[in-house]
C-alpha cells in the first residue's frame, strides 16, 4: 500500500507539474505523454465498460500502446487506478480553485462558484463524472476512493460550510445551520452526478442547480436571488 | 436476452408470489426457499465487494449451496443478476404501494409517503441501496438496471409529480411546477442513496429530509410545515 501511494505520488508530480517549454529533456516528456495517454484510455474504458471487465491488456489497446508500456509505468491494475483517481480528483481541483478561491470574490460570488463548479464539471466530463461514480462500486476500487477521493469531498464540503457562514455574519441571518445547507447542497450535487449517469438524458438538466437557488435564496434572500 | 427475460420473469413469479400454507407442495416450496437464499447471498456478496470479482461459485459458497443447485434455478450470472435486481425492485415496490398507494390517504400524506419510503428503505436496508448504487457501475448490469430499475424509477417521478399537482390544484397554489418539484426531490433521494453508499457514517442523516421539509414548505406553505 505504501508502495502504491509512492508510485501514485510521483506520477502525479509528473503528470500534474508544468512543463518548462524548451527543457530538452524530450524522453521525460515522451513519458509523460504516453502516462496521460493511458489514463485518458483507462477513463474512457472505465466510463463505457466499468471496472469488472478492466484489464491491463484492453487499457493498452485502447491507449494504442504495448502491455509492456503500460506495466513500465503503472505496474499493475490498482496503481493504475489510483493514478485515475488522482489525475481526476486533481482537475476537479483545479477547477474549484478557480471559481471558489480566486481573489477578490465575495463570499456569495464563491458559494455561487462552489456550486456552478460541480455542474460545470459534469457538463464538461460527463466521462469523468461516469468514472467517480465507477469507482464506488467495488471493494477495491472503493478503498482507492476513500482515500484519494473521499477527503477531497469531505474538504469541499467543509469549504462551503465556511462560505455559509460568512453569509450568516454578514447578513445577521438567524435560524441558517452553515453546515446543515452546505450538506443539503452536496446532497443536491451528488445526486445530479449520480443521477445523471444513470439516465443521460438527465444530464443537462437545470433542476438541481434551480433547486439549489431555491435553498439560498430561502436561506439568505438579501444575498441569493430567487430561482 | 428474450429467453434471460422469460426465465427471470418464472423465477419473479416463484419468488414473489404469495405462498400458500400447506399446499403439500413441499418440493416447490423448498426450490423457492433456497432461490431466495441464493438471491439473498448474492445481495450480500454484490454489497460488499461489488460485481468486479462475483462469480456463480462464489455466490454458491455464500449461499451454502452446490454450483449445480446455483445453475439449476438460475442458468447463468446474468440470469441470477436479473432475479438480484427484480427482487429489490420488488421490495421497493411494495414499500412505496404501501407508504404512497394505500387507500384513505390525502395527497399530502402520500407525498410524505413517497419521502418517507426513500428514507426508511435506505435506513432498513443499506446494503439493497449499495447493490442499486453498484447495478450503475458497469455497462452490462446497468443494461439490467436500464431494463428492470429505470422505468420503475420514472415511474415514481411521475408519481410523484402528479401528487404534487393535486396539491398545487387543492391549494390555488400559483408558481409552483409539479414536476420540477418531483424532480428535485429526486436529486435528494438519489443523492442520499449514492453518498450514504459512499460514505456510510452519513446514512443516518437526517439533512435529506429536512432538506425535502424546506422545498416542500417553500412550495405549499399550508400544506407542509417547516423544516
Amino acid at each position: 500500500m505504501a508502495q502504491g501511494k509512492a508510485v501514485t505520488a510521483d506520477m502525479q508530480a509528473s503528470v500534474v507539474a508544468e512543463r518548462p517549454a524548451g527543457t530538452g529533456d524530450r524522453r521525460r516528456q515522451r513519458g509523460e505523454a504516453s502516462i496521460q495517454r493511458i489514463i485518458d484510455a483507462a477513463i474512457d474504458l472505465i466510463a463505457d465498460e466499468g471496472l469488472s471487465s478492466l484489464t491491463m491488456q484492453a487499457i493498452a489497446k485502447q491507449a494504442r500502446a504495448s502491455n509492456a508500456l503500460v506495466v513500465f509505468h503503472f505496474g499493475n491494475k490498482e496503481n493504475l487506478l489510483r493514478a485515475v483517481l488522482q489525475y481526476l480528483s486533481d482537475q476537479y481541483d483545479a477547477l474549484w480553485t478557480s471559481m471558489v478561491r480566486a481573489p477578490d470574490l465575495s463570499a456569495v460570488q464563491r458559494v455561487t462558484g462552489a456550486v456552478e463548479c460541480g455542474r460545470r464539471f459534469a457538463r464538461q466530463h460527463p466521462k469523468w463524472v461516469s468514472v467517480f461514480v465507477i469507482f464506488g462500486s467495488d471493494r477495491k476500487s472503493m478503498q482507492i476512493y476513500k482515500e484519494i477521493g473521499l477527503p477531497g469531498d469531505l474538504a469541499y464540503n467543509a469549504e462551503a460550510s465556511d462560505l455559509l457562514a460568512e453569509i450568516v455574519r454578514l447578513g445577521d441571518y438567524t435560524g441558517v445551520d452553515p453546515r446543515t445547507l452546505a450538506e443539503s447542497l452536496n446532497y443536491i450535487v451528488q445526486g445530479a452526478w449520480y443521477w445523471g449517469h444513470l439516465n443521460p438524458p438527465d444530464r443537462e438538466s437545470e433542476i438541481p442547480a434551480k433547486t439549489i437557488a431555491t435553498l439560498l435564496h430561502h436561506a439568505f434572500p438579501r444575498h441569493f436571488a430567487s430561482a
